[in-house]
């Protein structure tokens, strides 16, 4: 299958170049415009180097060129080692050329100063109109290990190119991209592509994930993330990745408001309410790392392609102590460790007596002697346990080549045998001994929780693969729009139920009269409020009366309010008083929308309460989305159970709030020019099949 | 300052011995009875080595005992290294010899079946008879490295010694704890004892600790915990540490059910609740770690000494992005981001403008020509940020000898000028060079979340260290005792109140009229609750009516209540009606007592409704305990914020409800033997200065 969209095209001269340039070459390695030519040439890059220089005839040994222009050949990649003032020139020398990508090392732009961003916004530009592409500027580069195309001037790979291996690695810090790079080199992960995106005036960083979702080698998208420029290409990106069943780790920084501001501080990129990532990141599956330990250790179990079919864990152990680690891991993680089957139990007991054979299973260490017994346990577990991951522990046994190689001839026909299964051990050794254990298919992790982390996350990204996307929902044509003027309490109802929110019934009354007549109309008892866009807290001020059962308390009531509004708000504008029936029982819910700096409108939903006022048990969605997402949504608050019929209720009608929120989320995806938010609180969800209500809701317009 | 604990004096032999017998000494180093003699003579031990032996003359070069008799002078330890069959033999030859304690390797004990069991009791009684010590059987040994005592069997030693250093490491898993024993030596951790516990015959964990504890040496302690023996000396150790400001590091596993079913297979030790652990942890200040790398990090940075005297974090890094990681970190962790002043800012952009100096301050990559600006950077942050922890990223930097010398020089000055503060570096490179790194009293993770997470746990140490721990409160001797006899609701609640948990004006009635009578009294409106030691559930069988305005109310209600009761439990014996005032307001909680298989009384402690039953937010604590510590409990629920007064309610009076909570754990304690559980639900607390009152109350007896 050919990889043909634009993207992918536009950027494969940047991440699979046959010919580059350097522009700014030297012949001094430590320079940024030397490292290059040094690590193309000394790691055998298989395409042209051309080094540009006017002030030199050779640069490193390689014929140098005094411009991009004397150039006669087509460029796929120019590296850009200039100062900062020549940028601009140079870069539309080589539009004019034809050159098809820039790789800008050059600093000096919109981290800088306001004559950098001016800068930087031609750049921007000259891309946007040549179809010439610049990753940069101030980054750190690109490069493909397959292709030893290595378009930096990091020193890291001094030290040790990575193993060819499945994954691309694409971060937004050049420093942090280069220590990922290191840990991961270290770690024996396998990759493919590296790319930093600096200063992004082209290239983003979700472009970048798009093109190794779509890159046919890349199995594996590992990404350091801080903010988000382009929300549509991020999803298309990671919808892709979804679609190619390609996992994509994310460690996303910036999630805490000391974070957020020292990221501000030094990207432009905006960075997006962190509960708007893990709402889309939840969305595609992405798996949100916290550490950069932990994003390596998760690609790095992912490089092995092996994704267990269900959540299935057998634990085989040399050691009590690492089962139960393992053990309280996979509790803590949700994989089942159904025991083994009991006649299974009796014949490794059979085999070792005083062995553990429920699951964990405790080889002990027994097998000293006689290391089939090993492949035989491995061989119970997958065959007639049934496991689809076995997690095992091996403490240091890699340190020694003799246990290493006693080790893998116990182990090597069970992983040969079950190709399907994922084998993961805890085990120290030395990197050869453990080069080998992967090379067969064999994950290694020295901390046997890690383990059982990893398996989890593969368990994960199985599931998410096999299941579809949720398509958003078509906005209706009928879905009301917001008009231009202040909405009271009356208004935003109606509009909101127009929407699909549904209220109760009620009436807007001028006169007490009127009050009295909409409550024998409606049916007692009822509640009266105040209705004003210009009174917002109604309870404070006695704007609100409860439990109103005659038509007369009705009238005396809607005067004591009115007397009441004069007096602390004598400058609102009045509506009328609000006659709404009473409802009783049911679930008190908030739903609300409000608007994210990145990714427009999101949908808020909690319950009412403790739970959402002080534990901030709330969930949070993107707008716009279908029911079964809104499902999603609800379900995953931990208050949940009280919907579900906790303490002996009546389950509620989640159908009607799902519903809700859904259409909820529609209304505020069909307005998102003119709404800020919307609050409803409380929304009451009744018994299963009564659907739910509004009780009080507010509509705010943007102010612009 | 002499350390003359009985505890410690019998131990010192086993810890520190001058003279090892080797009982089953072989010339074979692959041999259990080899690898001991083998480390011995290869590593240097000091003191005599006398392998026994009744089949050789001389083992591996040394002269070997027919027998520990044959041995004249005094024998400090032995290890046992013979056949199980003979063990109880040997030991009692130990015992006549006068050797001081016993390091038993031999396996084939509890851990195997009724004979093993049964010979292992042996070894105890022996132990307590003879005043000989014995570690194990079926343990793994135990050295100091100071010593050079490697009385131990385990193969990982040959691949390297540990670097001699502050932390005592002890673990109840053999085959665990030389797992961490070589991650923590690879990590460069400096250790000075080791120990396993194996079956525990005579010495346990806490004893262990208690030791290291003790030792002047020892400055950590690190430990690995399946279950507990001996609560009271576990109370001790820890007592002791915190004293002798010890920060204490412990894995402790089996907290899942699965995970607790697989450590009771393995051990023969109680597991005692997950909870009651988390309430000594706390009390203790004990550092609990959830995976075997943090609880090696944590020691690690434990090692070098240094507690910073605030939570004042400054952060300086050469890449925005590992600043904003570490931000993060911070936050989460609750350190103290505070900001440089802002005259101490102006003067860093002028010595690199372009510098990110608030905190996270970005030193950018401008010192690379002049490294005296990094020294400058952190000066300022020491002396003017006023700082008592600096976290630092240099990334691969101790790759390279070059870049690490130059980086030494830049900080070592710093370190040297401010030996109090703590300076902790996110870094990666060769071992050589992180040691130099170490040797100046410089931590160094690879990973810059992990620095935060240390940095963390070292200001949470030294917090714990200044404060002192409480003293258990006196049982006083009006405490109230529990009949033997079932006690239905009116009798648990005046029980109850005699111990301090106040309960409402109430009355037992007999009758109609009894009842119509008592409220009157009490005042209406009142409840009605049937009162049986056989009813439990009062209210699904219609047994509570409340809101009862009137005497001809309460007379209808007590007929109903009746008639229902004597419907739904014919069998029941019915001591009368309860006539309570009742209560309005006030925040509903729940306080219960329950037995814990091994810390005995446990008082748990949660608010009524969705927060208890939905979430689970609630704190237990063993019992007794003062009120003090009653309120750092209320304090730890999510839901404090209730209590506090959120939602614009009445803050609650929380003095009276951890009065009634320290109260309950003095009634448990005092009633250790004969009580069950209690449960107290709901409990109300009234606003501040008001108290509170048990509005049901159950005591169950325990059943034997």
């Amino acid at each position: 299958m050919a990889n043909t969209s634009d993207v992918y095209k536009s950027l494969e001269p940047l991440f699979r170049p046959k010919t580059i340039a350097v522009l700014g070459a030297s012949a001094d390695p430590g320079k940024i415009g030397g490292r290059p030519v040094q690590l193309l040439k000394d790691f055998g890059f298989k395409g042209k180097i051309l080094p540009v220089n006017p002030n030199y005839e050779e640069v490193q040994g390689l014929k140098a060129y005094a411009s991009i222009k004397d150039i006669k050949e087509p460029v796929d990649q120019a590296i850009m080692a200039v100062p900062a003032r020549m940028a601009v020139q140079v870069a539309e020398d080589c539009a004019a050329q034809g050159v098809k990508s820039i790789v800008a090392f050059t600093s000096g732009f919109a981290e800088m100063d306001a004559d950098g961003e001016k800068a930087q916004i031609q750049l921007s530009e000259l891309a946007r109109d040549s179809g010439m592409r610049i990753l940069g500027p101030n980054c750190l580069g690109v490069f493909s290990s397959q292709d030893a195309s290595y378009s930096t001037f990091t020193a890291s790979i001094l030290d040790g190119r990575p193993k060819v291996g499945p994954v691309g690695i694409a971060s937004q810090s050049g420093a942090f991209g280069s220590h990922c790079f290191v840990l991961a080199r270290e770690r024996g992960l396998g990759m493919r592509y590296w790319v930093t995106t600096g200063n992004e005036c082209d290239i983003g960083f979700a472009e970048c994930v798009q093109f190794l979702a779509e890159d046919e080698e890349t199995k594996v998208i590992l990404g350091y993330m801080e903010g988000c420029r382009d929300p549509e290409r991020l999803y298309e990106a990671l919808s892709l990745a979804h679609a190619k069943q390609k996992p994509v780790i994310i460690m996303k920084v910036g999630g805490s408001d000391v974070g957020a501001a020292a990221a501000a501080s030094h990207t432009a990129s905006l960075a997006g309410s962190d509960d708007a990532f893990d709402s889309i990141f939840d969305k595609f599956g992405v798996y949100r790392a916290t550490t950069l330990r932990e994003a390596i250790d998760i690609s790095y179990a992912c490089s092995f392609g092996v994704y267990p079919k269900t959540d299935r864990l057998g634990i085989v152990t040399i050691s009590g102590g690492a089962g139960v680690v393992m053990a309280d891991a996979a509790a803590e993680y949700g994989l089942n460790l159904a025991p083994m089957p009991t006649k299974v139990q009796k014949d490794l007991k059979e085999l070792v007596p005083f062995a553990g054979t429920r699951n964990p299973v405790d080889t002990t260490a027994n097998f000293f002697n006689d290391w089939t017994v090993l492949t035989k346990f491995f061989e119970a577990m997958l065959e007639k346990g049934n496991y689809d991951a076995i997690a095992s522990f091996f403490t240091y046994f890699a340190q020694s080549d003799a246990m290493s190689e006693k080790l893998m001839e116990a182990i090597r026909p069970i992983r040969k045998k079950y190709p399907d299964r994922l084998m993961a051990l805890s085990i120290y050794g030395t990197r050869e001994n453990i080069a080998k254990l992967e090379n067969e298919g064999i994950l290694a992790f020295e901390d046997p929780h890690e383990v059982i982390q990893a398996i989890a996350a593969l368990y994960r990204f199985r599931k998410g693969f096999s299941q579809k996307l949720p398509t958003p929902p078509k906005i209706p044509a009928s879905t009301p729009s917001i008009p231009k003027k202040p909405l009271n309490e009356y208004d935003a109802k109606r509009l909101l139920k127009k929407a699909g929110v549904p209220s109760g019934r009620e009436s807007l009354a001028k006169t007490p009269a009127d009050a009295a007549k909409a409550a024998a109309r409606l049916g007692f008892p009822v509640v009266l409020k105040i209705v004003s866009a210009d009174i917002q807290h109604k309870t404070e001020i006695g704007g609100v009366v409860l439990g109103l059962d005659s038509q007369t308390a009705v009238r005396k009531a809607f005067n004591e309010i009115m007397a009441r509004a004069v007096k602390a708000a004598p400058n609102a504008k009045i509506d009328g008083i609000l006659v709404s029936k009473m409802m009783g029982g049911g679930v008190e819910t908030i739903l609300g929308t409000y608007r994210d700096p990145v990714f427009g409108q999101m949908v808020m939903f909690g319950l009412g309460g403790v739970l959402t006022e002080v534990l901030g048990d709330v969930a949070f969605k993107v707008a716009p989305f279908g029911r079964k997402e809104a499902m999603d949504m609800i379900k995953s608050i931990k208050g949940y159970a009280v919907l579900a019929g906790a303490r002996g209720k009546e389950p509620a009608d989640v159908d009607a709030l799902a519903a809700a929120l859904s259409d909820l989320s529609i209304f505020a995806a069909a307005n998102a020019d003119t709404l800020e938010s919307v609050d409803v609180n409380p929304f009451i969800v009744r018994e299963k099949g009564k659907g739910g209500v509004a009780l009080d809701a507010l509509i705010i317009r943007q102010s612009n």
